[in-house]
This record gives structure tokens, sequence and C-alpha cells, in this order.
């Protein structure tokens, strides 16, 4: 049966080809007002592919732009998967840099490689339209897909997200599944796949330090006077020891190892650490001793200060002693760290190093826990096998030292963990001029979908 | 015959007053180029008064606004003297804030202190005239000065005195004296006088740490990547010991202890920290451990960052890294330390500090070193007792933790030490509005001066 739908889909993607450019004319910018109305149109659009194919989808109404929900309940027995993907796109500025007309797509050979040129081709519309047409195939061959599926395609995921929360929370029976399948992240390489299954959590606090009730002159108070830029300076310096690792007490608690089957993945995935820094212009890995590269952005915690300001900061000089200087720091969360926990450490930290007489004052900016699918749960396992039979390589489990809100907010409204599995490239150039999904990315996309979806179903 | 004069510049207050007010009503900005003419003006006013008196004294030009230069060659022993003053005022801004007009000088009677109010009343024309009314009296009751006298009066201390130096050096010969007089300085408070005998120097500093060639995501390369501002801060806080001492290498050499008899007069100065530091909203002193505030802020070198600045500053919150960070550090300097030394040894210090793919750049802030009087010199000892003759009270010999240019200058292009005696308050609001100078004062630094002059002939 699979071998029946992988031919369809093969035979057919000159025409899954032409349903995705239909996606990709439509000026789906969710940041521009003036756009709203063709965000409508490719939900619309969308909507009435779904329908065509048998699903029972609808156009649903949010404050902002809409979802396109749909259900295929036909499936009799295996999990309940959610497929998650969004249909907005970024604005296309600046317009000029564009080789070709952004929202007019085109194939354009690339040195062999096969290319579809056009805003949203890879983030998402593309990554999107490999699920819809492997359940297409499905469909086409089988009559029903081998699993139950419910969809949820977002309309505002390159503006904020703002009501994918309140949308999960109200309908949380209605989109409850085993688990999530989202469709947004890169391949590991052109021919090897990636699961995403772990994404980095965030703690921003910003603090400042306020010594003086005025800003004092240096050569007058200099040597008396206790000068904030010292003090935040001080605590920035004390946030890391020598060996790179984060001083706040109970920092390290529920961060755990990486298992060894992951570490062995990753040793295998011939990552280039100095190409990856010597492409920044950097050559000595910062992070944490006896941690490599991958470790140190994926399954590692960390501490960066993001911002510092303290007196006079123009042009020329000013001998000031400020009354004020400030510091907004983010610790990026892994495993079970609690970002509650974290942050009053952090402000513990703080305050034990402020002088008697400076006030200090904080300001939370957002926390979100580390996200970690279960190393040796029984989807991620189907799946990789789904993929290792697609590109006859291993998957990279990756993980992401960023973040994709969406799989937390599936986390804490519905309580679903996320199999992130994508087909973007690195090269893809997403949010930029001339944005582009190979044709083996959205070849191997349909079929790698088919392919985890009959997986899912053992 | 110092007592004559003395009553001659009693009996002769109103008349000193009168002359006084006359050059406070002329709108000396040197700021403002509208106001060029008035600031000839009032150098003109002042050639015509110092003519009067008897003295070779002429409006010299500079590219600036011109110089006023006298002679009074008459004396036939003691030193010869150089007094400066300056004649020319700050902006008057913000107007509005004036309780009257500030070219209308007026008395104002403040409970029981009888006060001089305009624009200048203090800085500096109220105390230039101290000495020239001192002049007046002692040539009308002994003919001449006891003292060989020239004068030098600024027209740009406000605005930089960028002529300062160039006319000094072009007229070596005819300036050069034994010791300078420099009236632009304060009382201890005001029943004690003060000398200033100490001005610490400056060396100017800013650095800039490059890290990667271009700001970082902070998730996607936290972790792993150089983080300019922790290499920042922890620099500027290994500037000093746990003990508040600056840790660069040969920092302290040159200082020197403050001798015995100096330490025991500061002692005597019943200098109030807790409400110095108080009145500006802290409580602990934050310098060098062992030190008193005095020390602290007139005798002891200080490092202090003046600004630091590295990643995303403004409202919210960006995950950054940013590509670079940099601080502006000042350094004060006293004794005999070397600004050239330690401009070198902050270098260094900083050098090995910054990680090896990171770069460096640095740029100077200026340079000069602390100034300090000869504590045993004659002059001073002189100057001493005219003091404590006229007031009663053992003279303050004070440090200033800031800088009086004239002051180096002097020492550079002349080769001069200065004895700074001056006769303002702290509450004279100079460059404030409602500026203003104590009767008292203006009659006491007449007084004051009329025996230094005596007590120099000695």
């Amino acid at each position: 049966m699979l071998e029946a739908v992988l031919k369809t889909i093969d035979d057919g993607l000159p025409g899954s080809l032409d349903r995705l450019f239909g996606l990709l004319r439509i000026e789906s910018i969710s940041t521009d007002p003036a756009f709203a109305p063709r965000v409508r149109a490719a939900a619309d659009w969308l909507a009435k592919e779904l329908v065509g194919l048998g699903l029972e989808a609808s156009v649903r109404p949010t404050r902002g732009h809409p979802m396109v929900v749909a259900h295929d309940r036909n499936a009799d027995h295996g999990p309940h998967v959610l497929f998650y993907a969004h249909y907005d796109v970024q604005p296309v500025d600046p317009l000029g840099e564009w080789a070709s007309p952004p929202f007019e797509p085109r194939l354009v050979d690339a040195g062999g490689r096969e290319r579809i040129v056009a805003r949203g081709a890879s983030d998402d519309k593309g990554q999107l339209m490999t699920f819809v047409e492997a359940c297409r195939a499905w469909i086409k061959v089988a009559g029903k897909l081998p699993v139950r599926v419910s969809m949820i395609l977002e309309g505002e995921e390159e503006s904020g997200s703002a009501s994918l929360m309140p949308f999960l929370a109200a309908n949380r029976e209605e989109l409850r599944a085993d688990v999530a399948l989202v469709c947004d992240t890169a391949m590991w390489n052109p021919s090897r796949p990636a699961v995403t299954i772990m994404l980095r959590g965030l703690v921003g606090e910003e603090f400042t330090v306020i010594a003086a009730d005025r800003d004092l002159h240096s050569g007058l108070f200099g040597g008396a006077a206790r000068n904030p830029n010292h003090v935040v300076a001080a605590i920035i310096a004390g946030l890391h020891d020598a060996e790179g690792r984060v001083t706040l007490p109970g920092f390290y608690d529920g961060v755990g190892e990486t298992p060894d089957g992951i570490r062995a993945i990753w040793d295998s995935l011939g990552f280039d650490a100095a190409g990856f820094l010597g492409g920044v212009g950097l050559e000595v890995p910062a992070g944490e001793a006896g941690r490599s590269v991958l470790e140190q952005i994926w399954s590692r915690p960390t501490a960066e200060v993001n911002g510092m300001i303290g007196g006079y900061t123009g042009d020329g000089f000013k001998t000031v002693i400020p009354s004020r200087a400030s510091a907004k720091v983010s610790f990026r969360l892994v495993g079970d760290q609690d970002p509650a926990r974290i942050r009053d450490a952090f402000r513990a930290y703080v305050r034990e190093r402020v002088p008697v007489d400076c006030r200090v004052e904080f300001k939370a900016h957002g926390a979100s826990p580390g996200l970690r699918l279960p190393y040796d749960g029984v989807y991620l396992e189907r799946a990789r096998n789904a993929l290792r039979d697609e590109w006859g390589v291993e998957p990279a489990l990756v993980g992401s030292g960023g973040s994709i809100p969406v799989v937390g907010v599936l986390k804490q409204a519905l309580g679903m963990d996320s199999l992130m599995i994508g087909f973007a490239l690195d090269d893809d150039r997403i949010h930029s001029p001339n944005e582009k999904y190979d044709v083996a990315s959205f070849r191997g996309g349909i079929r790698s979908w088919a392919r985890v979806l009959a997986a899912l179903a053992e």
C-alpha cells in the first residue's frame, strides 16, 4: 500500500507543484493590515482544498487572522495526530532585491537542483503543502488516512501568534490529540532529514542598579561614591565561572545529561564546529568547558547578557559617575529547569551583590521552560524509522537553541508533545528576498510524511 | 601699613561693590558668538580700571576672546606673582528661573547674609575683583603694591580655554613669575578659608571589544559564541580588588602618602563624610578601604567607568549576542603618577583579558598629571599665615578631585606652581540661575588678598 502511495506522489508531483503555486500566489502577509483580505483568501483556499480531499475543514475566526481547522476521522486505529503549519508569510521588503516577483512563483534550475522561488516557498507554505499532498496521496490510494488526523493551520505565525493560545484553550477538546506534528524546521543537510527533539526555554530578566540620586562628577566624587557601572559589571562577570558554567545556585537542577544514544547521533552528524563559529568570525567555543559546540547550543543551559548600559555612551568623553546602570540577561533553559526558580535564583544572586546603599529594580521579560521530546518515545521511534526508510540515512535528532513558540503553546494548552519534522534547508533564505524551496525538499517532504503517517499507524 | 590698607578696604566697600556691579552688567558670555562684543567690552572695562590704578594694562588679542594683561613693577623686593582669574561667564539659561535679570546685579538680604545676585557674581567676576580691589587699597595707602604683580585675566575659561596655552607659550618671558595666584576656588565654609593644594590629573580611555563579525541570535549561538558584554564586564570588574584598590600593575607608583601635617589639617576640618555622601543619596564610601573620604576624593587615584554599552539597550528585549561592547574609563591621578604609563598599563591589562578571537580597539581621551603644591613651600606658608590672620582660623588645605585647567597650563607653559585661593561658597549656584556671591565673601576676599600680598613681601 505504501509503495503505491509513494508512486502516486511521484507521478502526481506536477499537480502538487501546481497546487503549491496556487497557494504561493496569495499574498498572505500577516503583519500588514492591508493584506488581511489576502490572508483570509489563503485560509479559504486551504479549507477548500481540504474539503476537496474529504476532510471536515473550516475557516475559524479569531481576533486576528483566522485558523484553518480540519479533521479526518476515518482511521479506525492508530494514534490521533494534530498537524501544525502556518500559511501566512513574511513581508517582501526589500522588493528590489527579488530576482522575480515574490508572489509569482517559478521553478529555477540552480546547478541541477530545481528550486521553487517565491515568498513562503519554504516558510511555511511549501512545508505545509508537503503534508497536505501526502494526505491527498493516501486518500487517493487507500480511500482514507492511516491514522486519525487533525490539522491547525495558523495565519499569524509571522506576526506574533497572538490568537494561538486563546484558540487552543477555547478548542481544547476538539484539538487535543496524541502527538503533534509540527512542520516548520529544517533538514540537517540536503540528504539527511532531521527531527528536532529539544528546544531551549528562555527566562528574560532586566535589572537596574541605582546608586546616587543623581549623576555625579567623577572628579568631585570619584573614589568615594559608588559607581553602578562597577556593580553591574561585577554582577555580569560573576555569572560564569572559569569553566564557563553559570554560577547561580541550583542553576543546573533538572538539566540532565544528554543520553548516550543522542550523543552518538550528534557525534555522527559531522558537525563542523570550526565552520559554524568561523562563519561569524569566531574561533574558540566560549561556553562550558568539556562540552561540544552542539551540546553548548542545543542541550546546555546558558546565561547571556543581551544588553548593558550605564553612564555616558555618546561620542567623546564625560566624566560622570552615573546614577544608574542596567543589563538585560537571558537564560536559555533545557530539560526540567524551572523558569520561576531560575528567575528567583538570579534575583537573589543580584540582590546579594548590590551594596547596601544601592537599590535594584527588576523587570521580567518572559519565561518558558525548555521542551524535550522523550528520547525513547514510540512516536519519535516510528518517525525515525519512516525518515530512515525514505532518505536512507539515520535522521539527525537535533536540538534548537532558539524557540518555536507553537511547541510550547501546544504543550501548555493541550499537554501535547510535538514531533518537529521539516524539510527546509539552511540556504532557503526564509524571511529574505528570493526565498526558495528545493523541489527535492518538497518531494522528499511529501514522501516522508506519507511514510510517517504509515509508521505512526503501526 | 596693613592695618591702614584694611581700613581703607572696609571704608571703600560701597565703591568696590559699585565697580563690581559695573563689571557684572557686561554680558560677557564666552560660548555664544553673539556676545563676543560684550566679552570684548568686559576686557576693555578691566584694562581701563587697571590703567586707572596705575598698572601697565592692555587688552591682548588671541584667536578667540582677548586676554587682559597687566603689570605693576614698582615693588623693589619680594617675589613676582602672576594673578589669574577669568572675566567671562556662563550662559544664563534657563532665564525663567532667575528671580531677577542675570545682568542687573543687586544686593539681596538672605537671613542676615547679604548677597550679590548676578551671573558671574561668584564665578568669576566677584572673585577677580577681590584681587583688583585689594591692589587698589594698597596703591591708595602705600602708593605701590608690596610685591611685583602681573595679572592675566582670561575671557575663555567657560568655553574651553583654547587660547590660554598658546598665549602663555607666546608670552613666556613676559608672564613668568615666581608663583601664580589663582582665584577660582571656594572656601571650606563661610568662616574658614581654603587653599587648594592638589588637583587630580586625568587619563581618559575608551575601549571596544569586538567578537563576532555580526550580531548573533542568542538562541542559535548562545553558549558557544563569545559575548563581548561578558568580556567588557569582566575587564571592568577586575579593575578593582576587594579592598577597592586599582589592580593595574604599577598603578600606585609615584602616588606617595599624604604628609602627616596635611592629614592633621584634614582631620581638623570636621568634614561630614556622611553628609557629603548622604547629600546625593549614598551611605557607604565605596573607594579604597582604610582611607578617609577626603583622601579618597582628594589624594588617592581612582579608576571609574564613566560609560559602558553593549547589545540591545532599548525598551523591551532582544535576544542578541552583540558583535561589540565598549566602555569609557577615567583614571584620576595624583602625585607623580605618569599618565602615559597608566594608559599603557591599562591597555596591557585589557589586552591580556581579550580572548584570542576577539579584537580590541582603544581611543585616548586626554591625559594630564596630578598637580600638587609643595606642602612646605614658603609661599604656601605665607599665604596660610595671612589667611589665618584674617579669618582667625587655620585655613583648610584642601584637594580637589576635579580639575582647574589653568593650573596645569601654568605649570606646563611657564613651570610655575599655583596657590589656589578663592572665596566662593558651595551654595553660590555657579553655572545655575540666581548665582550669588556673599558680600562677606567679597569683603573677606579683598582683605585676604591685601594680607596675602603683604605676607608674600616678607
